[in-house]
């Protein structure tokens, strides 16, 4: 089936405002550990990142939709062109450009690192994969494994020549990490025989890269039970040599790929582990039973980039959406509808065509400064260099507590977004003939794994809200109370300053509400009203977000020329707050406020009245 | 790839209960035009359409899915077993039961029709489109077609020798009907010469049957333009010589089908009439310009039955969510979740989970009861046997106000409730293993064809509203009204009957203000709002008729045992209609109440302002 290319676009002007009028990263430009980074540098990534991604990975996800992945001799086989991509990938640095540059990247703000992210993803989901899920497994080496693992894995995995995975996952273990069968034997080397079968393991094996290093979880024979006895191990499909060439291959087998609704050109693997009896691996930093609190480093990367993951292709269905609106002729305008003669106009003036793509706008561009935002604090993080106190605490608390939020709520729109823009395409969009259709197959498994949104939720409701006894969701709290302050004279934002207000009293009021839950033994309310209440923290956070925006925009208007293009951009920035505030956040406070009256007839509803015969 | 076999379930109880408990089907059954139904008839049709669907159609719908259709030699190749399927369903007779004995149906009642309908769709929804389409195109025909035309064509359409389809849109005439652009061009023998391209014709082809019926709207030379001057015309793929027998080909052609998201075994055609100035149609009935009221007839029918396509795979969602519910251990009870050792349960147990079956199922059986309603309503009109009187004008009334709530709600949640299934699969829900990935892209259309949601809204808010100067809205409120009345004393009830109340006049007064906006000429706010106000006006309807079946439930209850299976059913309607009162029905008023305070937004932003860059 002939399928056109993916056309990728983005709205560079979107990260410009962010990166350099919203968020103060250019105060932390120009000096350790961001000494090579100026405005000059960031810009000129934004346009060839641009440039490269509608070049080499945009043209090639169709193809790997189409195509999918297949096991041949026991190999998985890419689709056609993957393995260019990967190559000029490497090549090329960008993906990889704020890792540090000991490892071969260039130390870039995390700030660039997500619009790269955006970029790659949004161009093609399903070979990004292989590229973030190789750089994910590299940090956590990086940052866990002795200075033998690190001269060992690193180089390879970061050139291409090694793929990486992260390998949790059992048939009997899905949410329920701690489940895992998968057992460590000691060695008298000091190495282990690893045994066990770890299933959805995203580029568990492929044709891109010479060799694939797996972090796998398992339990080390007198280990104990439950999370806390797990191990995490570098088990590579083919061992290295000391000189670092590759040796002996190790016994890792993969045994099936599965069929799936989208994202086709990754591979989803069943892999096999010491079948034979054979496959040996190390335990990362040389360190037992450490192995879900070095992982979770790794989670916790890979949650963001999962939302940065379903930011991308909402983002890339909205703007398809526009460009669509705009060229699609059909009905005539609204004030002439009884007259069959009037012309056709361009959907984009209908007003039920204007209000979608309002709304598809307004939660891209809050999703995407939530990510920033959130990929901000890593950079004062990492400008602090180490330092252990209280503006450390603040920012990584900030990290903590949006990351369940970025996860939950870019996946949530991630597939709502293109699921509702097929809707806007009329049956075009039902057709493989547009990228909208794919972009909905691919997001449904983007609130699935990394931990369900169901798992972020409660990681937010019982274990975010809190830590450090609270303290960090009252930062939260109080940096939109800070801006609200800041701007209640503002008339021109009256009314998204008091929905922002209503909406951030309610969420105060509902996260004391888990506490008494928790407290006084309730614990059912707290699954039954988590995964509402993730959603209504999330939009509090992008209507500030977006306020905030709205705030700069209008005084930006007053000094700027109406035919300037800034004009228009600027212009929709308030419209994007006002609709965002009058149509999501003005209801965060009603919903919220219902949670708490708890409705538990989910719970006391017999089992067998849920069906009959 | 290996797939399994769909194994199809409903749930037999609950049609029974709409059947003979809930609605007042029993007083029309025995006595015109149902002489020969009664219940054991009915009965009878429950258990042999269900052990039907199961062995034949069920079966193939996997097998639909990943093979689709293809052209050969100018003709659509259906999937392997679809033949043999259409001959035992023509043979069987199911399908057409409720069509006219006359035609080869049984005159059953339409809310039989309903059932069938479901469970066909419901097993496979692409195979039994080719199915409904024809019986579709029949029932125009003898509806509006002279007695030749009748004789000509409904003996082999109403046998399976020839398919039916309805030929509507054009590629710059979608939603807007009106801009058709096919020629019909009068011969001297009172036929017409057809001319134009047809796209998105559902079973425009196909190996099913000998020929296919098309009904093609076309536009006579010197018609006047807009959906006033369109007339139908029959356009067989082959003629008919007089003794009925096959003739020549006439000039039709299928240039190309779809490749879609979902519905993959449908054959979705473009097709190319009059290429060589040889398609001959004569038109429906004898008589010119009466296509779009002609058409609408028949779409009225596809407007219902898409409406029971979305309530068919959102109720197979829901019963295998039950049953993986029931089967899937993961995790511990929430009351032990601190202890690794806790023994994992089935996820049936986790409140998350709960939630959500509950959710499914009150949306489930509230739909299917409102599509029920609608096909009661259609009942009482055949009853009627034609009389032109009050009860006649109420009954025909009902069916105009429900039809787009049943396409609307039912089609919305035929994509919602198999998308969330997929989350509560985990990532299983994601592979081709279960049948609930396919659900959600087969469900995508639903909204799309037959009128998009949009239309179907429109035609609410600013035709049915209004029709009969709004009489037929009142009804439907006056009916509401009158369980409201008939059970304000029923204790178990209070709270559902108070949201019922709440939601019945928030609904009744943003009527008002439908017509306050046509009046004012505010027309804008009719599109910005008609899609939410018709989601509202469903759900009013759904938790009007839940709340009926929890008033009989709780009266059956205490004349049940606890151990007699329904007692079971009976609990469950009960649950059903409390949350779905609390949850949505009593939101209603809020939603309904903001549409009410407009937001123009989307009609003041440029559009410019939507993207920049």
């Amino acid at each position: 089936m002939a399928r056109p290319l993916n056309r990728y676009r983005t709205d560079l002007r979107d990260f410009r405002f962010l990166l350099f009028e919203q968020f103060d990263l250019p105060s932390l430009l120009g000096k350790a550990p961001f000494e090579e980074w100026g405005r000059g540098e960031c810009d000129m990534v934004l346009e060839e990142v641009y440039r490269f991604v509608r070049e080499v990975t945009g043209p090639l996800n169709a193809v790997g939709d189409t195509q999918g992945c297949r096991i041949e001799e026991g190999r998985v086989k890419t689709p056609e062109g993957f393995k260019e991509a990967w190559d000029k990938v490497w090549d090329a640095g960008w993906a990889k450009i704020s890792h540090s540059s000991e490892t071969g990247g260039q130390d870039a703000p995390k700030m660039l690192w997500a619009f790269t992210e955006e970029l790659f993803s949004g161009s093609n989901t399903s070979f990004m994969m292989y590229v973030m899920l190789t750089l994910n497994a590299a940090s956590l080496i990086e940052h866990f494994g002795t200075d033998a693992q690190r001269k060992r894995y690193l180089p390879p995995m970061m050139n291409g020549q090694a793929g990486g995975t992260m390998c949790l996952t059992e048939a009997q273990a899905g949410s329920d990490v701690g489940a895992s069968r998968t057992t460590a034997t000691r060695n008298e080397n000091g190495t282990y025989r690893i045994k066990g079968t770890k299933i959805f393991i995203s580029g568990g094996d492929h044709d891109l890269a010479d060799n694939v290093v797996h972090l796998v979880l398992a339990r080390i024979e007198d280990a104990e039970p439950g999370t806390k006895g797990l191990s995490l191990f570098l088990v590579p499909r083919i061992r290295y040599n000391d000189d670092g060439s590759l040796g002996a291959y190790n016994d890792v087998q993969v045994t099936s790929i599965e069929h799936k609704m989208g994202i086709n050109g990754s591979a989803t693997c069943v892999l096999q582990f010491g079948d034979h009896d054979n496959c040996i691996g190390e335990v990362v930093g040389g360190v037992e039973h450490q192995g879900i609190r070095q992982m979770f480093q790794m989670m916790n990367a890979a949650r963001i980039a999962v939302g940065i993951q379903g930011l991308s292709v909402a983002a890339a269905s909205y703007l398809a959406s526009v460009d669509y609106a705009r060229e699609r002729k059909q009905g005539s305008s609204i004030g002439r509808f009884k007259d069959a003669l009037a012309p056709r106009v361009p959907i984009i003036e209908h007003p039920n065509i204007r209000r979608d793509l309002l709304d598809m706008k307004a939660k891209v561009e809050g999703t995407r400064a939530l990510i920033m935002k959130l990929t901000l604090h890593m950079d004062h993080l990492r400008a602090l260099g180490g330092r252990d106190d209280e503006s450390a605490a603040y920012h990584q608390g900030q990290v903590d507590l949006l990351t369940p939020l970025v996860k939950g709520y870019a996946t949530e729109q991630g597939f709502k977004i293109p699921a509702r823009a097929i809707e806007l395409f009329g049956g075009h969009g039902f057709l493989k003939d547009h990228p909208v259709e794919q972009y909905t197959r691919d997001a449904r498994v983007f609130s699935i794994y990394e931990g369900t949104n169901f798992v972020q939720s409660m990681d937010l409701a019982s274990r975010k809200l809190g830590q450090a006894g609270g303290e960090i969701a009252r930062a939260f709290f109080r940096d939109v109370q800070t801006f609200i302050d800041q701007n209640t004279d503002q008339p021109a934002l009256r009314e998204v300053i008091a929905h922002l207000k209503e909406a951030k009293d309610a969420c105060e009021s509902c996260a004391k509400r888990f506490h008494q839950w928790f407290r006084a033994g309730e614990i059912a309310h707290i699954p039954l009203s988590s995964e509402p209440f993730l959603t209504a923290m999330s939009e509090l956070a992008v209507g500030w977000l977006l306020a905030e925006q709205a705030a700069i925009s209008i005084a930006r208007l007053a000094e700027t020329s109406e035919t300037h293009p800034d004009y228009a951009f600027y212009t929709g920035k308030k419209y994007a707050a006002d609709y965002f505030a009058h149509n999501v956040l003005g209801t965060v406070a009603y919903r919220v406020n219902r949670l708490q009256a708890a409705d538990t007839s989910p719970m006391t509803i017999p089992d067998a009245a849920f069906t009959t015969g």
